[in-house]
Protein backbone atom coordinates (compact mmCIF):
# COMPACT_ATOMS: atom_id res chain seq x y z
CA UNK A 1 0.00 0.00 0.00
CA UNK A 2 1.39 3.38 -0.57
CA UNK A 3 0.69 6.19 2.21
CA UNK A 4 -1.07 9.44 1.06
CA UNK A 5 1.24 12.40 1.69
CA UNK A 6 -1.66 14.47 2.18
CA UNK A 7 -1.20 16.72 5.02
CA UNK A 8 -4.23 19.26 5.67
CA UNK A 9 -2.06 22.21 5.06
CA UNK A 10 -0.55 21.43 1.94
CA UNK A 11 -4.10 20.33 0.68
CA UNK A 12 -5.20 23.91 1.44
CA UNK A 13 -1.99 25.93 0.15
CA UNK A 14 -3.04 23.85 -3.86
CA UNK A 15 -6.45 24.91 -2.89
CA UNK A 16 -5.43 28.42 -2.77
CA UNK A 17 -2.57 28.05 -5.73
CA UNK A 18 -4.76 26.46 -7.74
CA UNK A 19 -7.78 28.64 -7.92
CA UNK A 20 -8.04 30.09 -11.43
CA UNK A 21 -5.78 33.91 -11.84
CA UNK A 22 -4.73 33.85 -7.80
CA UNK A 23 -1.09 32.49 -9.06
CA UNK A 24 -1.14 35.38 -11.86
CA UNK A 25 -2.33 37.71 -9.47
CA UNK A 26 -0.34 36.50 -6.62
CA UNK A 27 3.13 36.69 -9.02
CA UNK A 28 2.12 39.73 -10.60
CA UNK A 29 2.43 41.46 -7.44
CA UNK A 30 5.45 39.78 -6.37
CA UNK A 31 7.03 43.24 -8.83
CA UNK A 32 5.75 45.44 -6.28
CA UNK A 33 2.38 46.86 -4.79
CA UNK A 34 0.09 47.42 -7.73
CA UNK A 35 -3.50 49.64 -8.11
CA UNK A 36 -6.29 47.62 -10.03
CA UNK A 37 -6.13 48.93 -12.98
CA UNK A 38 -2.61 48.07 -13.60
CA UNK A 39 -3.15 44.55 -12.59
CA UNK A 40 -6.04 44.13 -14.79
CA UNK A 41 -3.96 45.07 -17.39
CA UNK A 42 -1.79 42.98 -17.04
CA UNK A 43 -4.10 39.63 -16.64
CA UNK A 44 -6.80 38.14 -19.52
CA UNK A 45 -9.61 38.66 -16.98
CA UNK A 46 -12.70 40.75 -16.38
CA UNK A 47 -12.61 43.66 -13.54
CA UNK A 48 -15.08 41.60 -12.30
CA UNK A 49 -13.53 37.94 -11.49
CA UNK A 50 -10.26 40.18 -10.54
CA UNK A 51 -12.47 41.76 -7.66
CA UNK A 52 -13.87 38.87 -6.62
CA UNK A 53 -10.11 37.05 -6.57
CA UNK A 54 -8.46 39.87 -4.88
CA UNK A 55 -11.24 40.11 -1.73
CA UNK A 56 -10.59 36.40 -1.91
CA UNK A 57 -7.00 36.66 -1.50
CA UNK A 58 -7.14 39.19 1.08
CA UNK A 59 -9.00 37.28 3.05
CA UNK A 60 -6.48 34.48 3.27
CA UNK A 61 -4.36 36.87 4.40
CA UNK A 62 -2.09 37.00 0.97
CA UNK A 63 -2.39 40.51 0.09
CA UNK A 64 -3.76 43.79 1.75
CA UNK A 65 -5.52 46.53 0.38
CA UNK A 66 -4.66 50.24 1.17
CA UNK A 67 -6.18 53.30 0.50
CA UNK A 68 -4.73 56.58 0.29
CA UNK A 69 -6.92 59.35 1.06
CA UNK A 70 -5.72 61.37 -2.16
CA UNK A 71 -8.00 62.82 -4.80
CA UNK A 72 -8.80 61.11 -6.66
CA UNK A 73 -8.26 57.93 -3.87
CA UNK A 74 -5.76 55.82 -4.71
CA UNK A 75 -5.71 52.10 -3.65
CA UNK A 76 -3.02 49.68 -4.02
CA UNK A 77 -3.19 45.87 -3.70
CA UNK A 78 0.41 44.60 -2.06
CA UNK A 79 1.47 41.10 -1.21
CA UNK A 80 1.61 40.93 3.02
CA UNK A 81 4.43 38.44 4.53
CA UNK A 82 2.28 35.26 3.83
CA UNK A 83 2.19 36.17 0.17
CA UNK A 84 5.82 37.74 -0.02
CA UNK A 85 6.98 33.97 1.19
CA UNK A 86 5.15 32.19 -1.87
CA UNK A 87 8.46 34.08 -4.04
CA UNK A 88 9.97 30.72 -3.53
CA UNK A 89 7.18 28.52 -5.26
CA UNK A 90 6.52 30.89 -8.26
CA UNK A 91 10.65 30.98 -8.91
CA UNK A 92 10.72 26.83 -9.47
CA UNK A 93 7.59 27.34 -11.35
CA UNK A 94 9.16 29.74 -14.04
CA UNK A 95 12.43 27.67 -13.94
CA UNK A 96 10.68 24.61 -14.61
CA UNK A 97 8.39 25.79 -17.13
CA UNK A 98 11.85 27.51 -18.63
CA UNK A 99 13.54 24.17 -19.29
CA UNK A 100 10.37 21.91 -19.39
CA UNK A 101 7.36 23.91 -21.50
CA UNK A 102 6.98 23.82 -25.04
CA UNK A 103 4.87 26.14 -26.72
CA UNK A 104 3.33 25.07 -29.95
CA UNK A 105 4.46 27.48 -31.89
CA UNK A 106 8.20 26.12 -31.23
CA UNK A 107 6.98 22.74 -33.09
CA UNK B 1 3.37 51.84 -15.92
CA UNK B 2 4.19 48.37 -14.28
CA UNK B 3 5.45 46.19 -16.62
CA UNK B 4 3.60 42.69 -17.33
CA UNK B 5 5.83 39.89 -16.47
CA UNK B 6 3.56 37.32 -17.86
CA UNK B 7 5.65 34.48 -20.26
CA UNK B 8 3.88 32.72 -22.13
CA UNK B 9 5.46 29.30 -20.49
CA UNK B 10 4.91 30.35 -17.11
CA UNK B 11 1.29 31.17 -18.46
CA UNK B 12 1.27 27.74 -19.57
CA UNK B 13 2.97 26.05 -16.53
CA UNK B 14 0.43 27.68 -13.74
CA UNK B 15 -2.47 26.77 -16.10
CA UNK B 16 -1.93 22.24 -15.82
CA UNK B 17 -0.70 23.13 -12.15
CA UNK B 18 -3.75 25.15 -11.55
CA UNK B 19 -6.32 22.67 -12.85
CA UNK B 20 -8.20 21.25 -9.81
CA UNK B 21 -6.88 17.72 -8.88
CA UNK B 22 -3.62 18.24 -11.39
CA UNK B 23 -1.28 19.39 -8.04
CA UNK B 24 -2.34 17.02 -5.58
CA UNK B 25 -1.99 13.79 -8.45
CA UNK B 26 1.20 15.28 -9.05
CA UNK B 27 2.24 15.16 -6.03
CA UNK B 28 0.78 11.95 -4.96
CA UNK B 29 3.03 10.48 -7.59
CA UNK B 30 6.37 12.22 -6.43
CA UNK B 31 6.17 9.60 -4.01
CA UNK B 32 6.81 6.33 -6.64
CA UNK B 33 4.69 4.80 -9.36
CA UNK B 34 1.42 4.26 -8.26
CA UNK B 35 -2.09 1.92 -10.08
CA UNK B 36 -4.98 4.00 -10.16
CA UNK B 37 -7.12 2.69 -7.28
CA UNK B 38 -4.19 3.59 -5.32
CA UNK B 39 -4.07 7.42 -6.64
CA UNK B 40 -8.35 7.18 -6.56
CA UNK B 41 -8.04 5.89 -2.72
CA UNK B 42 -5.64 9.14 -1.53
CA UNK B 43 -7.91 12.02 -2.98
CA UNK B 44 -11.45 12.72 -2.59
CA UNK B 45 -11.94 12.74 -6.10
CA UNK B 46 -14.55 10.26 -8.24
CA UNK B 47 -12.79 8.24 -10.82
CA UNK B 48 -14.37 9.31 -13.84
CA UNK B 49 -12.27 12.84 -13.09
CA UNK B 50 -9.45 11.10 -11.98
CA UNK B 51 -9.18 9.24 -15.04
CA UNK B 52 -9.73 12.06 -17.22
CA UNK B 53 -6.81 14.27 -15.27
CA UNK B 54 -4.05 11.43 -15.98
CA UNK B 55 -5.17 11.56 -19.42
CA UNK B 56 -4.78 15.29 -19.77
CA UNK B 57 -0.89 14.84 -17.46
CA UNK B 58 -0.10 12.21 -20.33
CA UNK B 59 -1.15 14.24 -23.41
CA UNK B 60 0.94 17.22 -21.44
CA UNK B 61 4.08 14.49 -21.28
CA UNK B 62 4.05 15.32 -17.40
CA UNK B 63 3.28 11.29 -16.56
CA UNK B 64 3.28 7.99 -18.14
CA UNK B 65 1.02 5.22 -18.31
CA UNK B 66 2.67 1.74 -18.36
CA UNK B 67 0.80 -1.75 -18.94
CA UNK B 68 2.08 -4.61 -18.03
CA UNK B 69 0.86 -8.13 -19.06
CA UNK B 70 0.00 -9.94 -16.31
CA UNK B 71 -3.25 -11.57 -15.05
CA UNK B 72 -4.93 -9.28 -14.16
CA UNK B 73 -3.64 -6.94 -16.48
CA UNK B 74 -1.88 -4.36 -13.90
CA UNK B 75 -1.54 -0.46 -15.06
CA UNK B 76 0.81 1.92 -13.30
CA UNK B 77 1.15 5.67 -14.00
CA UNK B 78 4.85 7.42 -13.32
CA UNK B 79 5.60 10.33 -13.68
CA UNK B 80 8.02 11.56 -16.47
CA UNK B 81 11.51 13.64 -16.25
CA UNK B 82 9.45 16.67 -16.71
CA UNK B 83 6.70 15.78 -14.14
CA UNK B 84 9.88 14.85 -11.46
CA UNK B 85 11.36 17.97 -12.40
CA UNK B 86 7.98 19.62 -10.28
CA UNK B 87 9.96 17.82 -7.25
CA UNK B 88 11.03 21.82 -6.27
CA UNK B 89 7.90 23.17 -6.93
CA UNK B 90 6.14 21.17 -4.46
CA UNK B 91 8.73 20.92 -1.76
CA UNK B 92 8.62 24.81 -1.74
CA UNK B 93 4.39 24.78 -1.62
CA UNK B 94 5.12 22.34 1.01
CA UNK B 95 6.92 24.61 3.06
CA UNK B 96 4.96 27.54 2.80
CA UNK B 97 2.07 25.22 4.05
CA UNK B 98 4.11 24.63 6.94
CA UNK B 99 4.83 28.08 8.18
CA UNK B 100 2.00 29.94 6.75
CA UNK B 101 -1.57 27.91 6.48
CA UNK B 102 -3.46 27.87 9.89
CA UNK B 103 -6.66 25.49 10.03
CA UNK B 104 -9.46 26.45 11.26
CA UNK B 105 -9.74 24.05 14.14
CA UNK B 106 -6.13 25.47 15.48
CA UNK B 107 -8.00 28.52 15.67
Amino acid sequence: MVESTLCPKFFKATEILSKRWNALIINQLLSGPQRFCSINSSLPISGRLLSERLKELESEGIISREVFPEVPVRVEYTLTAKGLALKNVFAEIEKWSKEWIQLEEEG
